[in-house]
């Protein structure tokens, strides 16, 4: 008996697609070993959509072969959300192309011609493959002397499978596009032709994944940047180095002024530091050893070698050490938002989200062993509400333990990983463990923000550090009059200033709330007669403190009002001659919902609970 | 007749040094010529202080000779508020030996040996000093045949003169410090011993004067940056980079938030850039050129040359040119709090003074030629308001006009010194003009601020350029659709954060007025019992924005107090019994002013309108 008819029998042959045997997923088509425990695969089971994907990709290669018989195939992988088969033809496929594929694969769907598996000698298999020399060469590297086919119509492939049984079995799909890659991955072979697919279980969660794909697009901050002239980048500059416009630099001071006013209350120091230091200052810290490939070549100063920084941590460092610290001093928290550059290729840069200069808001903190557990709980949660305060309330939590290389002693690290979990604990907060994965001066907690489309950006971490304190010898007078070590802890929580405000812009689709926004109450008269009071109203708004500005041109008030929506400004204002003769304004908020006319006043109150709430 | 005896003539013997015959300044001892046009040189003539001086170093040079025979003279000029006279010794003078020397001085001058002028042959001469080969050296390099001598009591020099009478006429003087100086200034010399003195017509100006530099080390910023630990510069970064500690950051964020917000009152927009950019960009803007040598060496990346910027100009420009701008737009005001990098030599760095990292409070202004006039007058008018913010009344003005190589047509440069010129008027301010000095991009007004001892800092600049707009084709498209070039203006208010910040330090001797001081007011319990209320007062003041801290520890009032006037806090609020059952505080100022008892909301208020009016 076949699995297949088993799962005739059991009437499961229209939901499963393969089965899993002993826990290994096989081809339906396969004999039911006896006394074999066996489950079905469905089409929604994480094996089955890849089994799905895997099995679309051979019914994309089986229409190419019929559509461009001389195209050569390669291989055909399942992705995420998707598969991909690369092809060696004389021109790439054009969009077109793409079109006519994917009405040939829909035929072949319809057609339902079932996936046969065979099994052949190397030898056998060479001869099967006439004319596709990367089959040959797929072959030559397998080891074994037996090797597994698929067939299907007239298609034949060299897998190992499985695959669902019949090409009616397939799911939902949708070709997206194409893209060059090198045979094997290696730039000195050919240049392949890669056509990139998107294959579900259901056509819902195929529009889903569509609808997300053009939701990315749309909130892309690259896009939104240029739209919003919130920052560039220019290759006179250089890529990787940002430039913040005016739009962009108002959040940035927002964030900035938020930033260091909360430290403040939190009891930390600001301080300011260089952006270069002697290379000595690296190689006491050790970066220069481990960190190298990251930093910037040096710049010579009358014969002496100095480095662009790539952290902060060494500056705040000769701070602590300027004077005598008492173990009374302690805990001491240096933060500073700190001007950093790192080396990246410029092939990985990506608008504000991977860049070479970023301002990250740094802090570090020097502690007895005794204050560690207060010390990280009270970090944490100062942690959480800046990241709430931003409007990010989802979180992948990490917690990397001791690696097997490692600074200070094992005593000191499970102290420190314990505090990390206690506090992580004590606020409830779920996370997963990373064992061994701490890096080698210290345990840490990372922390993904996930934003409005679920994706995680990593952002905050906490890293607990044994080793500078020792290379800088960074040390405090304890209570019986003798020297003690400290302990440090590197902390950032948006990461990057830069980064962040690339997060911040994709998560609002650059709709900023209020406290945020460049440009927060746009005043718009319905014609000249009311510029003077606008004026006023603008007036009055930037006297409270507000970004507000007056658009007193002579066009329509439908036109001003779609473009201050455009520019996503959070409330229009509009004053119209009703509005003069009462003394108000009829505020209008950028999604189109209409407030009952009020004056100045009280909008300017609304706004100001608006901007404090950081609401809206 | 002689001089001197027409002086007693006339009466003027006893006040007259010298004569100024037809325009020539001459010895008395010397006859009166016919029908001479002859004024009295006083001690209190610039010209006549000149003489004492360098008759004082005379009066040193001989007391020198008595006490160690075996040194060698060499020269002796007047200089700022002196003299100084080298001498090549076994070993340099001690402290002791200068006592030893003035002493002999005093002794010299009540003989009040008479100078006597002398001519000889340069043979003559030669004999004359015997052993004396710096002389020999002199007397060699002089082109006349003839050279004059004075002789004074048992002493001999080579000298044009003029000189007093007779020793008894040098005014007050004090012997300062010995430095080593290298014959004729050159280091392949051998190394001379170098005794400062000081000099003045009256006892009373010497006093002054000491005064003077008594306090210049009292509020030298780098002792007071020490002990007030508002900064540091340490060996292991590199001299010439500030790290800022955090008292020092508290008012660097009060001064940056100040600039910040009142650029954004007055129509700046703020921007951002990075510390680095494509060496080409700085081909563009030419400073490659002229401005290399205070560059840093470029940064490699992928092949790439990298620089750190030395200026922040190209990368607004960068910004105003990311977007086409129309004649309506301008004028468009870009700011940035931009951190340069600039190469100076080891030997010149000072301090906060003269740096190699600094942030500039830059700004680059766009406008078309028919906004100059009105935007010079608001620039310079906001200049002013924001030097008298940080309490800089007075001022040297400087307006440099075009220099012999120049960017732009005389046209342009015309109507630019005109309006740099009209505004000064317009604001009632004296100015000098410095013709042709210019820089070559264009015609600038320099503000230097004087301080509390009268010292001239520069640190304003407002500068016209014709010559980035051109390079980097900066336009507007003007009224009639044509492209035209737009006009720039570089300028910098404080100048430098560092340099400004080490002004005031010095300016304020360390006691900063209320709202830039690091800590507003210190709370100061009398005896342990009163720290919970001493710490309610200290939650009240921070929670209405203040910096305050307590003082908890079990110490004698007097002793707090103490520290706290050395921390140079504006406010200690005692807090005893009697004040604790009056829910009051007791306010002591800095200076030692008791004010009377009051409420701490009451206080507060006092507070809050010191640091809205920057007074106190």
């Amino acid at each position: 008996m076949t699995l297949l008819e088993l799962a005739r029998k059991e009437g499961k042959a229209k939901v499963a697609i393969a089965a899993r045997v002993d826990g290994v997923v096989t081809d339906l088509a396969r004999p039911l070993p006896d006394g074999a425990k066996v489950e079905w695969v469905l089409p929604s089971d994480p094996d089955g959509v890849e089994i799905l994907r895997h099995s679309t990709a051979h019914v994309m290669a089986a229409a190419v072969k019929e559509l461009f018989p001389e195209a050569l195939i390669t291989i055909g992988p399942a992705i995420e959300n998707g598969f991909y088969y690369d092809f060696d033809v004389e021109t790439p496929f054009t969009p077109e192309d793409l079109v006519r594929i994917e009405e040939r694969m829909r035929e072949i769907v319809k057609a339902d011609h079932p996936f046969v598996r065979e099994e052949a000698t190397k030898e056998q298999a060479r001869i099967l493959f006439p004319g596709e020399p990367y089959k040959e060469e797929l072959l030559a590297a397998i080891p074994d002397e037996t090797v597994s086919l698929y067939r299907m119509g007239n298609f034949l492939d060299l897998c190992r499978g499985p695959h669902v049984p019949g090409t009616g079995r397939v799911g939902a799909f949708h070709l997206m596009n194409t893209a060059g890659a090198y045979w094997r991955g290696d730039s000195r072979n050919k240049m392949l032709t890669r056509v990139y697919g998107i294959a579900f279980a259901s056509k819902k969660e195929l529009d889903e994944h569509l609808r997300i794909l053009e939701e990315i697009k749309r909130r892309d901050h690259r896009k939104i940047g240029r739209e919003l002239d919130l920052f560039s980048v220019t290759d006179d500059i250089g890529p990787g180095l940002i430039l913040w416009h005016p739009k962009g630099s108002v959040v940035r001071r927002v964030m900035e002024d938020f930033w260091r006013d909360e430290h403040a209350k939190a009891g930390y120091d600001l301080v300011f530091s260089p952006h270069i230091a002697r290379l000595d200052l690296w190689r006491i810290s050790g970066h220069t050893d481990f960190y190298r490939q990251a930093m910037f070549s040096p710049i010579d100063i009358e014969g002496q070698e100095y480095q662009l920084k790539p952290m902060n941590c060494p500056f705040h460092i000769q701070i602590y050490k300027s004077r005598m610290r008492s173990y009374r001093d302690l805990p001491i928290r240096y933060a500073e938002l700190g001007t950093v550059y790192r080396y990246e290729p410029s092939g990985t840069l990506h608008g504000l989200l991977r860049v070479r200069g970023f301002t990250q808001d740094d802090a570090h903190l020097f502690l007895r062993p005794d204050q560690l557990d207060e010390e990280i709980f009270t970090l944490l949660d100062f942690t959480l509400f800046v990241l709430r305060a931003f409007g990010f309330e989802r979180y992948d939590i990490y917690l990397s333990t001791r690696p097997e290389k490692y600074a200070g002693s094992p005593e000191q690290w499970d102290q420190a990983e314990s505090a990390l979990r206690k506090a992580l604990e004590r606020k409830g907060l779920p996370f997963e463990v990373d064992p061994g994965e701490g890096v080698f001066y210290g345990p840490k907690i990372d922390i993904k923000i996930k934003d409005m489309l679920g994706r995680s950006w990593q952002c905050s971490t906490i890293q607990v550090d044994f080793n500078n304190p020792e290379r800088f010898n960074a040390t405090y007078v304890a209570d019986d009059g003798t020297p003690r070590r400290a302990i440090m802890i590197h902390r950032a929580l948006m990461g990057s200033l830069e980064r962040f405000f690339g997060v911040l812009v994709e998560h609002y689709a650059g709709a900023f709330p209020v406290w945020l926004a460049p440009v927060q109450a746009d005043v718009v008269p319905v014609t000249e007669k009311q510029n003077a009071f606008a004026r006023e109203a603008v007036t009055k708004l930037r006297a409270g403190g507000f970004r507000a500005e007056g658009d007193y041109r002579n066009e329509k008030l439908g036109y001003k009002i779609r473009e201050s929506q455009v520019k996503k400004v959070p409330y229009a204002l509009v004053v119209g001659e009703r509005e003069m003769e009462a003394q108000m304004v009829s505020p209008r908020r950028r999604g189109g919902e209409q407030l009952p006319p009020m004056p100045i006043e009280a909008f300017i109150e609304r706004l100001r609970g608006e901007a404090v709430n950081r609401t809206e």
